[in-house]
């Protein structure tokens, strides 16, 4: 299962004698006991040279993770120091070699963007490395029959795992509006779930949970919306 | 604005002197008068051969159009005689060159897979091309900066026109919603939305609007709701 597409930048190669026996679309590995947020020092930068984006030294920053550091420099495709929705989009592959949807992108980029500057630097990057690196745990351990997709079971007990039991006909939806076909028809006749949209089906359960709890106020299991509430919520959603 | 991607299949071939001043990327024309759903003959089917997909003789159904059917055949690349959703996915991208999410293809699929096998056949592809067509219409008509994108005020101008008005707050969440990047801040700080995400945000409004009314039974501008009914619309939306 791959998640990371390396590009062929020229910086990734002062780092190919290093990882020269992983292959090129393994995921690098995060040091144990990394948090998802973690200081970083400041980047050296060069100066702007000849219209293109100031270029940056490929020299991580101290304390930095040599190897996360390879897999940013890789991903930072127009050199500019911080990582774009479109440049995440081209660099996170599914293990079936589809791309991640733009949503889960987006989905990716809200949670770690946290200055919000529309571009992932290379601390929040360290913090959706591991981010990513526990969902794969996660769908590697529910993917029992090693089919690279998750099935309906096998979703249903990752989402009892995480504590949410939906009953059959509303896990069949979910299953439905998240299969990576229309009908599911692809693999054996059962709807798959690529990883990206795995991930995406967790975290849109958690929080529709949390939402309709919030909403539900004097907890009898009810919530009474007019029109731009219910939108407020779809809108929230992932 | 491009939106299929033929490929380079053998059977495009024969239509090329026909369409040899069409630019490779621009949609074919449905003639005018053309419904969504069309009458179509039976396909000639030759036997299988080695192990490959029946070979379909790329004779075109009696009355159909023969742009129309070239489109087909070149977007039915495994010759299987009708059109699966990753067929689909590969042949539809925006302007920009970037492919229609597959939400956005399960959508068209749910719309226009009227016998539900999974697959697109050259009926059902016919009513498809028809109604991105018409969607390709209001788009340009909408993107009055001729940008390839919508941005905000160019969708509040469609949804509008629809019948739709959404408050300010809303249709930001909106356009956040759809927006090809997380903070619209690709073109010019305004977020921008491509062809496809444009079709699946104004299905979407139209199609919540009628479910809020259709919960909406005393019309007063409240809905009360359980968790399984919330998620249930939630799940029946784009």
């Amino acid at each position: 299962m791959s998640f990371f597409r390396r590009h062929g930048s020229q910086h990734s190669k002062q780092y190919g004698t290093q990882y020269g026996t992983q292959h090129a679309h393994a995921p690098a590995l995060a040091p144990p006991g990394t948090k998802y947020t973690r200081a970083s020092g400041r980047y050296p930068v060069g100066s702007g040279v000849g219209g293109f984006a100031v270029i940056r030294e490929s020299v991580p920053p101290p304390g930095a993770n040599p190897k996360l550091w390879a897999w940013f420099v890789s991903v930072d495709v127009d050199r500019s120091g911080s990582i774009s929705a479109p440049e995440l989009q081209r660099a996170l592959i599914n293990g079936d070699w589809t791309p991640f949807d733009l949503d889960t992108v987006k989905l990716l980029m809200g949670l770690f963007d946290t200055n919000r500057t529309g571009d992932i630097d290379f601390n929040e990057f360290s913090g959706l490395w591991r981010y990513i690196e526990d969902w794969q745990h996660v769908f590697r351990r529910f993917d029992r029959d090693g089919s690279g997709t998750i099935d309906g079971s096998e979703l249903q007990s990752a989402l009892s795992q995480f504590g949410f039991k939906l009953p059959h006909h509303l896990l069949a939806l979910l299953v439905a509006k998240y299969a990576s076909s229309p009908t599911g028809s692809e693999v054996l006749g059962r709807p798959s779930i690529t990883f990206d949209r795995f991930m995406r089906a967790c975290v849109f359960v958690k929080q529709f949970t949390e939402s309709f709890r919030g909403l539900d106020g004097d907890n009898d299991g009810w919530v009474r919306l007019n029109y731009e509430q219910f939108l407020t919520v779809y809108f929230s959603l992932p």
